[in-house]
């Protein structure tokens, strides 16, 4: 057995959970593995004070790693877009095999990366990349290999997830975000978090592996979850529904739904009951039918043992030969498809609809009425006389699935009555059936 | 690319489904595999005249299959345990690479499958001997490949899990078994399922990939759901706990804990909220901590989809070269540890007890010393006056972690005192914390 040597680039959480893992489950890991997994180089920006690297060679230059050539295997956890990109692609220049946790990267650059590493008959493996520790790479692309999948909807950013399972509680967004701050599950600029582009990268790289098509972060929609409010949470959960921030991506005939937003799902579903900073990634194939992964989607020792596991998988696939192995993105290059991602305005959902409106009569039969001229069911309706204040009613309506332009048509004709008061608060929602 | 050339043996429910996923979806797996897949030979001993074979030839004798020079891959998918092995044994001696769905079969011939398989150099998977259509074996054995797992429990029977489920509202198990039989959930001869023998198959599987220890099917213990009433359901549930048949297994430093029983699990446990005919598989890692895997476990193209996943893996691990192939059982063999099956008294759990108590004074007191002297200290205990029915009454007691033994010890002598009425009812319960 010949053992794999590996260099890690990047000893932050991730980095220095990776070091620890490895060296203690050294042996039990040679054991799955069926060859040594040796570190035999670190680098770093900063040293690391805490961590004991025993004899293991440390430069605060991340490029000795690429360039040392006892290295087989460049493990990225340095994070960020453009010098990790320049690392990798001197890694595949240099022969090396690559394995990353870097969703960004993967989502904005995989395309080109997977090109190069085909090029030079190198793996570059990204299992970390996606929902942390939760082997859902695999799962889609070599589980799933039976399958023509429809649908994937995933909690695959756990700070938001946090602050909504919080929110339950009748607790304010910006209370709850701050304490999320306080306790280290939000970042001090939350923005990639909770305006769900950490998400999309997440939803571009299942999307692209689940679907066959190419990486298209740039068209992924996002809607955050700052507007969300704990009445909403409220009545959603009166109607029988849970609000998630949901990464959604549908394969239709005209192309490709890929959209995160604050979506509501049945109280009854599975995925209605994961919470706190959890991850789960609910898929849906014809064959199969629905399959659901859960588990920590961050944290040092939970990301380290996806990065690992790739590991293994680079030491095994790198014995085989190009044309066998599993491809990037689930898919051969030359069976991968062009599909456009859709607008919104061409995305399909179900609707909660919270309308503000004046308290006189003939209100609501204006409203159905705009809603049916859009050819637009209702699923349920909520109006109750308790919640009348200054003049003023909500009504509350659940869709059932229609064209999302059908409801953006319905809701401007509905803010132009004199009847309505302000904007009309719409959230998406899906039933999974 | 090269052809796979497969040949089906059995086309009942799987083998049916797992010939028309292969080609329906013949492009789309090929795109995945990087080479075609192709059916070049059908047996099964009944022909199925509601399905189009096309131009596959199809015999009534299975051996056929394993005989033909063109055949690279053989299905198993008859069942059973005697045929299955000599089938099994016969392609592994032909030099063909295996792919089974029969879990009664790895779990008790496994280890001599898998060691006949290693010294041909041929690959046997079974990915749908576990849980149907979840990729739990894929999860196991390479996404967890940096873990030291603890422990894994398991919703791995559907039959089960669909009475238990139904019984919430209050229903007899024997109402709901016809029920189930009657809509094909359960077989005629419900004992496999119900008395957790499907199970304990399963978990043996599972337990021996997580921990890296032979197949021990024969010293798996199994307790069936018959004797569970909607009684227990209903006081279980007001101690904020489900009752679900588990398959529990637990690496200790004395052995590995390996049983199926009906366990009380907490209701704010995401497995807790797996009903109906669903499976789901739960497992704690060193690194990555709780992970759970969710799906269906049955079903024809479900299954199917298990099956092919297997196919496509064979191809490529077939391109590799034996040492770095993913080890059958998770571990190389040499990585194995020996270690034994702890019996049911070294067990540790936590236990639900239900005692019918003559309604004097002091009985309570006699109870809390028993379980005291026994070092059982208890975490609920519920006694309602309203529920004593001549001069008899329940108490329920819910304890902490102990060892099985002491709470034998204490049901022995709870049992022989006069103030206690018939046997006392226990049930296992699991905390996963």
């Amino acid at each position: 057995m010949k053992d794999v040597n590996v260099g890690i680039c990047g000893l932050g959480t991730v980095g220095g959970g990776t070091f620890n893992v490895l060296t203690r489950n050294a042996e039990l890991i040679a054991g799955r593995a069926g060859c040594n997994i040796r570190i035999t180089r670190v680098a770093s920006r900063r040293h690391r004070d805490d961590m004991d690297l025993g004899s293991v060679p440390f430069s605060t230059e991340i490029f000795d790693v690429v360039n040392d050539p006892s290295v087989d295997v460049v493990v990225e956890l340095i994070g960020g877009y453009e010098t990790a990109k320049e690392l990798v692609l001197a890694a595949i220049g240099n022969g090396k095999h690559v394995v990353t946790a870097n969703k960004a990267l993967v989502a904005v650059h995989g395309n080109e990366i997977f090109e190069a590493a085909e090029k030079a008959g190198v793996v570059v493996a990204y299992e970390a990349a996606v929902a942390g520790g939760i082997p859902v790479m695999k799962a889609i692309r070599e589980g799933m290999a039976a399958n023509r999948i429809d649908w994937i909807a995933g909690i695959i950013n756990g700070t938001g997830n946090y602050i909504l399972t919080e929110m339950r509680a009748g607790r304010a967004f910006a209370d709850v975000l701050k304490e999320a701050q306080d306790l280290g599950y939000a970042e001090a600029d939350p923005t990639f978090d909770v305006e769900g582009i950490d998400a999309a990268h997440k939803l571009t790289i299942l999307a692209s592996a689940g679907f066959g098509v190419p990486l298209q972060f740039d068209k992924a929609f996002t809607e955050g979850i700052s507007e969300v409010t704990p009445y909403d949470i409220a009545h959603a959960e009166q109607l029988g529904y849970r609000i998630k921030h949901l990464g959604i991506a549908r394969r239709r005939d005209e192309g490709i739904e890929l959209r995160v937003h604050p979506t509501l799902v049945p109280k009854s579903h599975l995925i209605a009951q994961v919470d706190g900073v959890l991850n789960a990634v609910l898929m849906d194939g014809d064959a199969v039918g629905q399959t659901m992964y859960y588990g920590p989607g961050a944290g040092a020792e939970a990301t380290a043992s996806a990065v690992i596991a790739d590991i293994v998988d680079v030491a095994r696939i790198s014995a085989s030969t190009g044309a066998l192995r599993v491809p990037y993105l689930g898919f051969r290059p030359e069976a991968m498809e062009n599909l456009d991602v859709l607008s919104m305005e061409e995305v399909q959902s179900a609707y909660y609809l919270r309308i503000t409106a004046l308290d006189r009569p003939g209100v609501l039969a204006k409203i159905a009425s705009i809603l049916s001229e859009h050819g637009i069911n209702i699923e349920s309706i909520m109006q109750k006389e308790s919640e009348l204040k200054d003049g003023r009613i909500p009504v509350i309506i659940l869709t059932h699935t229609v064209q999302e332009r059908q409801v953006n048509r319905a809701i401007e004709e509905m803010e132009s009555l004199s009847d309505i008061d302000g904007k009309v608060v719409r959230i998406r929602a899906e039933n999974f059936n």
